[in-house]
Formats: C-alpha cells, structure tokens, sequence
C-alpha cells in the first residue's frame, strides 16, 4: 500500500466523532484531512491532536482541501443528499452513514446521479454486514448446506429510545438495520409489509407505540418478522434465526464470560449497539480504506441505501394504516447488481 | 392413600396403549381395570401380563365393568363427544386426550353437559402445562417480576408429518398445543388469528402449506406468533420466548450433554414429542390419579377444550382466507373460571 | 405384573421418610409394608395415611412383619451392616442407602457374605447411575465414538455444608458419589488417589479444608480430578467432562428457562441435589422395583460398595499425609463382575 | 498522533510475516521501517508491495536503518537475547514474542540489563492478556465481587502437535501461555509445580506424553491445574474457569452461530489459536503501538517473560521426575512491580 488515504469527515457529531477517532488510531492506511461541521468548535474538538487537518464549517471547503482523497458522510440524514451529490461530482469515493437519504425521493435521485456517472463511488454504512456473526449467517446461507432460506425471525431491542423518538422511527430508523439485512441475507427484494401493534409497553415513553412486530414479505416468497422494542430495559439484543429447508441457524445468542454466584449462573447483555458492533464499525471502515485504496468501491451500494428507504417509509404507511402494505421499486439500472446472494 | 384407582382406557391404540403401560407400571396409586377398542385383539395385545383388567369392544360395557372408577379417554378424536357424556352420565371423573371434541359445536355440547351437572368431572390432556419447563415460564410470569406479557414467540417444529396431514391438521392439530399454552400462560382468551404462508418447504409432501407463520391477538393486546413446521426434518423443537414489559424468557432451548468432536460442539436435539415431553406425560397422569384419588378435579377442563376448538377453527378460517379472522366464543359457564394467570 | 411389592422401610429419618413417600405415592407397583426405626413417633409420622402398614422400633421385627418381600436401608450408615446381614439371613431383595457400611473392614464382611450366598440380594444406592445425563455419558463413552477415555473433570459443590462435617467428609460422604460414578464410567477400578489443599475459603467453617482437589489414578492409566468444594456459596453443582483420544463430553451444564432482565442473562442454578437428582431417586426406586418384581438384581452390586469404601479411607489418609495414596483392594468375588463397561 | 511509530520487524517466517502484514495492514500508526531475516528471500517476499522498507540479514544493521524507532522480535527464541541487548543498547522499545529467551539464565540476563538501564524497554508478547475473554476475567478478579481466587481449572487443547513438538514442549510451548495467565489473573508468583501423566492417547504420535496435566501452587495458596492436550483432533479450545470464595467464573466456551440440522445443534470450535485469539494479537500490537508513541512502556514486562521461563523449567523436571518441584526466582529488581492483581 502507498500512501495514507486522505479523508474528509462531514458531521462532528457524536457519530462523526467517532469515525474521527476511529480513521486516526484505529484503521490503518488512513488519515483525517479535513473536517467540516457548521459548529466549528465541536469539528475543533473533534480532532484536537491530530496533524494535519483542517477544519471546516463549510462542506465544500471541506471536500477541496487539500490532502483529500475520499470522503466519510456522518452529518446528519437531511444534509446527506446533497453531500453525496457534491462528491459525486469530485469525483470522489464516499463512505455515507446510513440513512442515506431519509426519503426515498431523494434516494432515488442519488442513485440516478451515479448511475449517470457509469461507475460506483457510494457505499452506504449498513455496519451489520461487517459483523463476524452475520457473516457467517451469510456465508452459510450462501453455500446453500442449509436449503433455501424461508423465513428469518429477528429481534431489535435496545434498552430505552432517546428523547424525541416517534412511533414511526421504530421502522425507519431501527428496523432499517433489519431491512439492510434481511435484502443482504436473503439477496431478494422486500416487497410487502405489515406492521402489528402488541400493546405497549407500560416502559415506553407516553403515546409511543413500542413495541411493534413487523412482517416483510420477499420476492420469492420468504417471510421475515422483526420483534422491535425499543424500551425493553434490559439490554440491547440484536438476533436473526434462518430457518431454511433443512436446518436453521441463529445468531446473536452469543455471550462471553459466564459468572455464577448466589444460584445464578449469568452472562452479561450488551447496553448498546456501539458494544455489541463495536467490530463491525471498525472492520467496515478498514474495508472501505482498504478498497477505497485500491480504486475500487466494494460493500452496500446507493440502490441498498434506496431500497432501503422505500421499505421504510412503506413500513411507516403499514403502522398508520395497520395494512399490508406492498413495496414499489424504481426499475433498477444497470450499474447496480440484483442483492447478493 | 387407600385403594388404587381402577381406570377404563378407552382406545388401545399408540396413544391408549403407552397410557395403560403408564398406569400399569409408571404412575403409582392406579390400576387398569377395563379397556374398550373396537379392535379386541388390539386391546387384548395391550392389556397382556395385566392382572384383573376386562377387555371389551363397547365403551359403555367398558365403562360398567366391575372396579371401574374413572375414565381415560385415548379413542380418535371423533369419538370423544359419546364418551364424555357417557362418563358424565356414570359421574365418572375423566381425562380425555386433546382434541376434546374436533368441532366447537360438540364441545360446546360438552361443556354445557358438565355445567348441567354443576360440578367439573373432565380433565383436557394438554400435557405442555405439566412440562417442568412451561410451569416455570407459567410461576414467572404469574410472579410478575418480569411485568406484563407483551409478545409470545413460538416455535414448533417436527422432523416430519404423518401420511394424510393436511395444511388445516398444522393449525388444528400442531398449533392447538400453542393455542392452549398460551391461554394458560398468558391467562387471556384468543380474540384473532392470522395465518401467513411462507414459501412451503421443497421437504413438505406437494400440496401442504409448511410452513405456517400464525399470529394471534388476546383478549389485553398481548401478540402471539408460532411459526409452524412439521416438515423441518431436523428435529422436534418445541420453544416459547415470553417479552414483557421488563425482560424476557426463553424455554426450549435446553440441552444436556455437550460433546466435541470434529471441530464441532454438539448437543442432541430430541426427534419426536414422545422423547421431548415423556416427564410431562407422566407428571399429568399421576397429577389426575392423585386429584381424584382425592375426590377433585383439577388441569384444564372442557371449557379449555371447547376454547381450543373455536380457536383452531378460526384459524383454519384464516389459513383458507388468508384474512384476520375474529375468533367468538360462548358466553363462559359459571362452573369454569377464567383462564387462570 | 402382579401383586404390589411389600417393602419394609428401615429409618424414618430425612431421607426414610422420602423413601416412604416415594413408595407410596411416586413408584408403581410397591407398597409400603412397615417401617423401623428407633425412634417410634418419627415412623409413625411418616406413615401417616398409609394403609397396611407395620411400624416398629426393631429391625428384626419389621423384616418379619406380614407382607415383606423387600428391603430399603435408609438408616443410619453405621446400623446398615447388620441390617444387610439380616435382610440375607432371609434372604430379601435389599435397596441400600449409600455408604453402603462406613468402613471397608465391614464392606468386606457383607461382600463375603452375599458371596456365600451365591447369589445378589443387595442393590447399593449410588443414585447418579440413574441420572439421565449420567446414563447419555455412560451409553457415549461405551459406545466407543470418542475412543478411549484419557481423564474425567469433576466438579462437586454444595451451596453449604451441614454442622459437623469434616474435613475426611469431603471425601468420603461428598466425593465418594464421583468414587462409584468414576469407576462405572470409565469400568475400571482406581488404583491411587492423593488430595491437594488449596487455601480454604473463608465462607467454609473454621477448621474445614474446603475446597479440596482430589485426584484418583485408574487401572488402566486414566485420571480423574474433582474438585470438591461444599460452602461454595453459589449453588448445588455437578458437572463431569470425559475427555476421550477423539473427542470430550460435558454433563451437568444443562439449565433449563433463559430470564434476561436488567442487562444480565441468567438461569438458575439448582440448590441442592434433591432438586438436581429428584429424577435420579425415583427411577432408581422404580427399576429396583421392577426389577425385585421380575425376581432379578440389578444396579451397583456390594462390591461397588466395598469398592467405594476402600477408595474413600485411602483418600481420607491421601488428605491427612498429603501423599499419593495406593488403593488396594481384595480380590473380587465370581459372584461380581468387573466394573461394565 | 504525530508520525508513524518506524517498527523494525526481526525475523520474516509464519509469525513475523504475519506481523508485517499487521503492522503495514491493520494496525493504526505503525509502518515497517525495516525487516531482518537470515533468509533474505524470505524477508523481501514478506515486504512486498510496503513502501519504505529496508530488507536485512543482519539483525544490527536492521535496528540501525533509517527510521526506526522501535523493534519487533519475532526472529525463533535462541535468537532472541542477543536482539534484546542490541535493542536495548540502542534504546529501543521493543515487542518480543514469547518466549522471551527460552533458558532461565539468559532470561535472567535480560531482567539484569533492562534493570541496570533503569527503565522498562521491553514488553513480552503473552497475547491472551489482551484477549476481551481473559480481561473480563481478570476485571472481574480485580473488581473483589467474587472473593478471594482459590482455584484455576484451565483446559489447552490443539487439533495436533507439529512435527518434532515433545513431551516438554507440551510445558515450555503450550502451557507456557497459561503460566503468563495464571500469575496474571492471580497477582501471585507460582511456587511448585508438580505434572501427571494420564495415558496418552493413541492420537498421539509415538514417545509422545500427550496429554499432561499439570498442577501449579501459588504464594497466596491457590491451586492452578492445567489439562494440556495437543493432540485432542477436534478443536482448538483454551478456557479458564476461575473458582472464588463467593462465585465462579468460566471463559472460553464462547461459541456464535447455532446450526441445527440432522438431530444435532452445534457450534463450530475454533481450529488454531490464529482464529481464537486474531483479535488478542490484533489489540496487543496496536496498544503497543500506542503506548510506545506516548512514551511509555506497558504489558507484560521482562520480568514476566523470565518468571515464564523459571516456571517452565520447573515444569520440565517435574515432567521428567514424578516429583511436586519447587519454583526458585531471583529477586525481583525494583523497576518491576509484583505481579499486579
């Protein structure tokens, strides 16, 4: 490998911070070469002690300084579009935290403009298919020892939902991770949804509707249910059963060190998701610094981060009307394959 | 105790057959002392190295040999009703094997024939509520420590269905088990049943829909999802994760001895129910000896049965329709309580 | 089968009184016919609501009383001796608490005696041969998938130790059911055993060597290590891995319901071996039962009981010397057979 | 961060091409500054593609190449003493495999000139106490909740030994590792050491002493047992359980993915120790990467590698004797801490 690979961060946020830290100390091939946040102490902050970045309350600025070679999209969903849009037209490979686009209008004029530009420059932040678990679901799904997969049973509980958080967010904004897995796993299409309303949880912030069961249907006629509860209290838990024709596979059950005291024999459950992914976030930046190094632009496309947006506010529909809900897609173009499988 | 319970079986068959070795050599404090099949020879084979029992291929006579003190109802399903009614008329305490009664319209006929006498003289064999993992998930969620019951997901899987199964016997016959144990554990009647259809199983004889996906609303909000497959061909897995508002637990997933070999860390997993539930089976047949040694009735009674019934209709409804379908039952006899929790 | 077997109980203590219970009202096709023990009210406490039962202050006269066919020994380990003596004088079948005679000169005695006799009449109580998970070890190391077995990995502890026991109690009341469990594993006899002293544990008793780590040589060159500990504080547990040329086994891991809550994922661990081996003692009743019933004796004969005598006393002299204790046994009876395997 | 720490890798054969391709691929802030090989192909195939890099022959010409600022030893253990002098001659940080100098004496040498320097230069490369696993245990073991460590049952087993691997080796190579983790999750010194041969199994090859199992005392009375099999054919499994006055703690049995298919729910066992501890060896370097740009010196010091070598001295004559041996350290100089605990 030749050179550190430049990178400009956009958003100093919480997430953005991280991907800081993380390009700086962590990955390996990598450095920050600018960072831009429109609060210019919090980008400030962000990369006290790093040499050589330049600091940004500009995007644009950002993404001409020099030293640029590639671009880490961590602002926040609204500012996304027209991020990409400027990369796109530099040129320049970008990594964009999921969502991509929070509506899928705009989505689709993301995919439109790389589609016009003959060639990949987008990978979108779906982390789990950089976790060693879902990767080995994967990978076995794949070699087909199993059978046709035709139905996954997932659960996403986090221990409580951050201020703000809406009825609807439980689809676009949890369960968007299960959409992104679901297609990768299954490589088809998503093409109904219908949500289901258990009664809530007496844990749940007033008028939130958590949690909720929500079914997808696939093109060739998987069924995937997602228990989603994001007030459940006690940890965060992340799990996908395949069953397949002949035999099933589970994954995220995993625990570590087993203590036993006062006739409990107990394991502890990961708080959060920065725990329970904290491999995943590596391993997916690494990988896109390793390609991205090598001129090629590998992991979930711009048509993932669409389709994923479409199912979503299709999900968010099937909550408000309590039907199924059928999912329409935009014909896709050429330059971006059929999902994996 | 004083004297062994002198029981009639009636039906000689699979089932009937391990009931009269149950009583005969495993459950203490009773005795066969009549057995009734249309298939004399049948009933003799079973009966052989049994002392003092009386063979007969009429169930009334069965039921009038001398020493007969209770019933045992193991005949086919339709069957059940006239033995039932004959037991009431002797007052004969019985336990009848699920289904009580195959349509709700004979078991309602059932039930307001034990009204009618005033006191309870039938036991419903749902053995899963004497299975020692299920009284526990039942003590929790009694205990309330977890909080109210939000979801149920289950599980039912068997290697393979008998000759003859047809997609309505998943739901009337597989899924009756889960329509019960989730009455009993969640305390509340069934009020809809939806069924969905995932691709069926290239392993699944042509024609049958396996696997079934079927969710169910109660009566307080609480969603019960089974997913149904008896063309699995990996094992008999029976499981059942309860989510409430302040953790979850899971049973089913129990296994014994761990042995590696091969890069492979393995543990049995049971082949057929008879394997899985053989301590359940036990522990009912003794706990009805025991009860009416003692002069009570005690288990699931017929209006459990008659529930059953009305539920798996309703569900069949769904399978055929593929629509929400309301599950109404009768208005609720005195004689029976509400469904305990 | 034919009439009801007619056993004298012999002590109504703790686990008499167990046995009386389990007779009456668990095991089928027995029948308690009297009961002994010095203390009078305590017997007839126990029997109460019995029919047909004898009660009695003298052995003698309870093995005489109408009725009798057989004989479980649950009195004190010092009056089982004589009682042995007395139930081959009349030549009665014979269930045997554990130790069978507290020291081996004794054990020796009642070998030689039944050997005389030609013929077995004692059964010993060495309940984890009846254990499920015990019996899948046994039926996979006998089956030979795994090759020869190399060593066994013990693990014996108890929540708290009762007043009065001892350091030599350690090895021979706790120990000495991993002493008969080795030796019918592996079918071999022990040739050696020496016992290591780590730091006691301050929640032990002042004076107690608690925990100890005992080690035992076989006569075909396996080892086996248990760790015994009885104020371990967390919970009753025993585990045991077989490690064999080609694979190992694991027994005693098994936990039953999954609870998450509050970030932790716990399953109860047992407290006591009445909860952990309840099925144990009744199906070593029941097949003692069956067994006494078609004229035949099965299960761990007295020379287990003799052999587990001689290993305990060495180990007790391993513990007191700290030295490799050698293991010598007389030689074994035609009437006994070599440890199965 | 400022520059990238220059590293000097010595030695370019499976363990130092793999921390090449670490230093150069994975790991944040590091480049290969230099490489050294006897084998000088061998060097230049394992640098291929690294910009930057001098190749050697020679292991001082190597520490004195342009840009180096520390040194990596990854060259086989007899090699190792004379790099650790040149290195410290030069003041040079270092990372040296283990084992730090395969005799006592010349590890004693090593502890003497690093202690006359008066400062810490070296960190010895005992991997496992950056695996997540063993952190836990030994957060758990600081943290005082469990009491007082009593016992350590640890268990080593590799699919096969190398050719040429012998009896000894199964101490100085294998358990060497558990030697480093005891002290270290213990805080204490061992201080005898004794070693049973169980037979060996027919896996084996010929002459072979496979397994051991190896029995360590520490200062404080804990007893550490350690069953080491290299040649167990089914997986490679390194687990720890750690025995506490008020509880007990078990790492190692940590599995992912469930399959279930054909009767048999398994989880795939790690083949070698590269996939065990990948991550182990991934967070050691980086953190000595880390460290070394702070300035600082931190992990397992010189000291820690020569007590290793004592203790698997010991290890060898109790192998070769029977005999319970004792442990003999010199003292301890003052620029080392006791173990920590």
């Amino acid at each position: 490998m030749g050179d550190l690979l430049g990178v400009a961060v956009l958003g100093a946020g919480h997430m953005g911070a991280d991907h800081i830290r993380r390009l700086d100390r962590v990955v390996s091939g990598a450095r920050v070469a600018a960072v831009a946040d429109p609060d210019g102490t919090r980008a400030k902050e962000a990369t006290a002690g790093i040499e050589g970045v330049s600091v940004h309350t500009d995007v644009e600025a950002a993404l001409d300084a020099p030293g640029v070679d590639a671009v880490l999209i961590a602002s926040p969903g609204p500012a996304h579009e027209d991020a990409l849009l400027a990369a796109f037209a530099r040129r320049l490979p970008v990594l964009c935290e999921k969502p991509m686009v929070p509506d899928s209008t705009g989505a689709l004029r993301v995919v439109e403009a790389e589609a016009r530009l003959g060639r990949r420059l987008a990978q979108i932040g779906f982390m789990r298919r950089y976790d060693a678990e879902y990767r080995q679901l994967k990978s076995l799904l794949d070699g087909g020892d199993l059978g046709r997969p035709l139905m996954l049973h997932c659960t996403h509980r986090n221990v409580s939902s951050p201020p703000g958080f809406t009825s609807a967010m439980l689809i676009n904004s949890s369960v968007s991770h299960e959409i992104d897995a679901a297609r990768w796993l299954l490589g088809q299409e998503l093409t109904a949804v219908t949500v289901l309303r258990p009664r809530s949880s007496a844990g749940a912030p007033q008028g939130l509707t958590d949690p909720q069961f929500v079914l997808f249907e696939t093109e060739r006629g998987a069924l995937v249910d997602v228990e989603v509860f994001v007030n459940c209290g006690f940890g965060y838990e992340v799990r996908c059963e395949a069953v397949c024709e002949q035999g099933s596979a589970r994954i995220g059950d995993t625990r570590s060190m087993a203590v036993t005291r006062r006739g409990l024999a107990g394991q502890e459950v990961p708080q959060d998701y920065l725990v329970r992914f904290a491999d995943a976030y590596e391993r997916e930046v690494q990988d896109w610094v390793d390609a991205t190094r090598r001129g090629e632009v590998t992991g979930p496309s711009a048509w993932d981060g669409y389709a994923a947006s479409v199912v979503a506010e299709a999900g968010v529909r099937a909550l408000e009307t309590g039907a199924r809900t059928p999912v329409e897609l935009a014909p896709r173009p050429e330059l971006y394959a059929a999902p994996t499988r």
